[in-house]
């Protein structure tokens, strides 16, 4: 049994951690904070809690959250994490940070499409971007996880065997994102309120979202190079789930299974990737509540361009289930472990 | 590790049912059956199963599923097991039936208020209504469990402490219920349709849905006598939940504690039973995906009347979870293995 | 052509108002203000406007909005009219208050439900209660109109004929409504939020929702005395609508056409009133964007209840609608005029 | 007054014909028809139409609406116009179809992607293709009017200035355009229940949409050559709205104004056309109801692309609205007229 922290307990993310956490059979939750609500009992902030999480949450304390727990989770918005991690704060405890602060080495980059200063730029080595599927040899043994974000997460599971093996053209690529609202957090916003989100779907954020450097930088890995992608989210009036349809030009001609192979190759030993069927699509209904990743594709011989669409549950894959993920491995559990519930449906 | 086999995987309680089968820790799932799916894997019907669960529907047959099982579920229409189930089928194996059909005592009144024929008045003193919180202790040892239905589940669990300590007129209670739209079922209706259920809200079969008859002969039994009531459904733009509002007279003048001793007295030690407090009412997001029944109510002394509120899960307290909670109890395993699950949020 | 100020053009009530006046042939929008977004332009609250009405909103000045116009329509929280509202103002204008200050006769009621003192008892007398199809003969010439709340007018127009015809026991009467989330107004709230309404049904304010008074006080005229009644209010996820489920214990035998008599004598000639055949009850998308009420009803001969069920939109007969007909009826205009557009469905 | 007959009114983009048409001053509807429902009252179809339409459709007989009819709208799927439209009907009547039939100017495209052979080959000379916007003065004086589909509405208007002004390179173009589930029609599917679409999006027909050459001929006459493109669209948990995501490569560095300039010069005396301010993207809820396109687009300098986003309501200018905005065109009334009512919000 290891001690959890929750810094940032309040947020869907934090919460949808909770209710993972509950459920791991490794990991006892020791200390939950929640900025502006500190002092009150979770189950006031979230009723499905009633009788079942009656923690009080306190105010952030890194120093003591650090002392008393084995991992510490920020659930806290970009500009936290930088400030608050120190290199004494991880001699003491493993950091797992859902913020962006850590996910981009290049701290120019971050400081460009965040529009604040990085604090932490010390740390930036040490950090490991925790995209489990792809970096899980080097995340074994960090202390210091950049979870990745919710969009990022299915953009470049969905592209980055592709990328890799050198079959599309980077420079072709577009993602058409779509989220489900929890997606833009629980803080008070008209533009999130039901009758302005309810029967309407918008694009948002075209070509200037913060996500976009993230999917760059890790497909550039992939690709050996700098990459540019356009990328565009959309808000669907849906709670959880996001879909990413992913275009790109193929640089040569490829059969269904030649590119079949590639994704078996990558992905075929993974288990919580799942490839569609020739003919099948990826929908975010059969994700839902789970750490999955569906992936489905079509190679489209009018225009030489193939369609990859991936599915995520954005508060568990995209956040609070890779998270624990990360800790899975990290800890040495069983990467499945606590986290092998299947999607539930129809909900 | 109990052999378990599903007599209508197909339909929204039976998907429910195998989702949380497959996290049960005591059970092995052996056959499923979908009448009008035979033939087909259950990852076709529900591709949140994809590559988790690829087992194939067969044909509906008891005899084969009581030979090679120790509990067969029954998520079928009524009329289905009272013709399928044996005193032979139950020598063999445990039924526990999501239908109708062993739910009431009087076979006469089942066949008034389904209008077909009760084929199985043999096996109605065999059978024990499965609702557990109540029935429990006479649970134990049956063979055939007749799992109480949704609507039933809430609005019995709500009002019964109260009929049972006699401080409500039966003869007022008047029960408005509203659920979400897999109540529904999964079969094809032009009333079920996106665009038909989407942005509405409607009663149907106003004073004559098929629960009626179920709530009045539990709740009589609470109350020492026969009790009519009113019950109306309504159908509202959600996929999940049930809430039951639910009105009677108070035959003396009671206070808020009065009423919450009786609760706590009823319910005080049960686990899936949550009582809200003072001025909180239930809310179906707060039990979503959870076998819990949060209960919550208000005294009006302007007009004698009390107000109680129920929230279910209706495919989970309301089909599926409570199924496996009377599995539970016929097993002798702890009622709530398998069942802890947190309700998510939001989703 | 008459000249119309609209105050309160912010909120959603406004903004019907202005979709519905904006296709009225004998009005012209002159003035609109807009407390919290003064100096704004309507497109850029509302961008249904865009290009289509791009006038700016003011600061609230009912003396110049008496000055220039010849109907003012205030479309703002209670507490507001009483205040702004005075006999010079009404000497120049007429007042058509969506608010509830000039709706209950007795300022004492008043003040005990809505917890403010009534300052402007001196116009109480002046004030008409504008529930159009009640109260049409006595609203032509008056200057001063209390517009009715939208579960009020669901509620009273659905039970008014039987009890007037003295066929129910008005002190059975409970009335179990739901409505849409536009009902909450367009003000930041968490209880709103997309997430935090979608997926999920509660009922709220108990009884102790303020719009019970005005109902058993219309209620009240009709049965010849006091009444009280039970009132719950529920949120449902959708935009708009209304369906008001009313129970009431008959005092004699009748059977279906005795009571369809009662409702054909009282709204035989009603274009706005609308019953659905035997067997046929109202649901909110039928009447969704339209001005119509939608009533049917159920005798129930287990429980000697009838149950009624009435639907409509919140924000047209519930609001905007009933205020435009209202305005008819003052100014001599046809009372269709201007809101005889059918319902659209699906939306 | 012109009298007006519709064939397939139990679509639902039937149903929005009539609404709109019953509030349209020059029209009488004098003849309906719809397929499966012969026999039936219309408001027995659409409850909706209680009170205010109570025809009966008949079985579709065309020569008979001829007969009677000024102009037939054609409501129906693809392949039942180019067999029930021949020239000795369009000598008695005009007809708007809604389906695919004269759309397509070459009938071997037609049958390679509807799979049907084409039985009015003779008549495709004599169709235009309905884009209003576009073809205004083509249309004046035709007897057969091909009514755009909703994607392709909104997909062409949202990049038809761009293509014909030569500053994007077609070959690059990338639709990705999202629609509410009326877009499916109201036939009995699985797909569109309401669990089954409800909290989910996806895509669907890929690279394989029967919208794709409809849109790629139209964007071929702008460009002066035949063009290919992708297409994808997608299910969105809502009732109505289209949105198109479209993407493309600019051919030169233009600005903000260099495009706005572009598009003012189309559309700049276009009423039903709206231009977003800079920085605004549309949203289907703002067009919701209404004849309105609304077109943003931004510039993304880092990878040379543009991004526009059109939004319209899928039933009106993606069907019925357009329908009656050709109709308006052939009999030389004000092109706006029963068209010009405002979005309705929320909704």
């Amino acid at each position: 049994m290891i001690k959890v922290g929750i810094a940032g307990a309040s947020g869907y993310a934090g919460n949808e951690l909770v209710r993972i956490l509950m459920q791991h059979p490794e990991v006892e939750i020791k200390k939950m904070s929640a900025h502006s609500s500190a002092g009150k009992r979770f189950d006031e902030l979230y009723e499905n809690y009633r009788d079942i999480n009656e923690m009080t949450c306190g105010a952030l304390n890194m120093e003591e959250m650090a002392e008393e727990c084995d991992v510490v989770f920020m659930a806290l918005p970009h500009g936290v994490a930088s400030k608050a991690v120190t290199p004494e704060i991880l001699e003491k405890t493993v950091v797992i940070d859902f913020g962006a602060d850590f996910r981009l080495k290049n701290a120019d980059i971050y400081e460009k499409w965040y529009g604040v200063k990085h604090e932490g730029r010390n740390l930036l080595d040490d950090a490991v971007y925790g995209l489990c599927e792809v970096n899980r040899d080097i995340i074994k043994g960090k202390r210091l996880i950049a979870n990745p974000g919710c969009y990022t997460t299915c953009s470049i599971l969905s592209l980055r065997p592709l990328v890799a093996e050198g079959v599309i053209d980077p420079d072709t690529i577009i993602v058409d994102a779509k989220s489900g609202v929890s997606g833009a957090g629980r803080g008070l916003a008209l533009a999130n309120m039901f009758d302005e989100c309810n029967e309407s779907v918008k694009a948002y954020k075209i070509a200037s979202h913060r996500h976009t450097p993230e999917i760059e930088e890790q497909l550039g890995y992939a690709a050996g190079r700098d990459i540019t992608i356009s990328f565009t989210p959309h808000l669907i009036p849906m709670n959880r789930g996001i879909l990413a349809t992913c275009y790109a030009s193929l640089v040569k001609s490829l059969s269904y299974n030649d590119v079949r192979d590639i994704y078996e190759k990558h992905y075929g030993k993974e288990y919580f990737i799942r490839l569609t069927k020739e003919g099948v699509f990826p929908e975010t209904r059969w994700v839902k509540g789970s750490n999955f990743v569906d992936i489905g594709f079509k190679i489209d011989n009018r225009t030489g361009r193939i369609v990859v669409v991936g599915a995520i549950d954005n508060l568990v894959k995209g956040a609070a289930g890779q998270a624990v993920q990360n800790m899975n491995i990290v800890f040495g559990f069983d990467e499945k472990t606590g986290l092998k519930f299947p999607p539930i449906f129809p909900a």
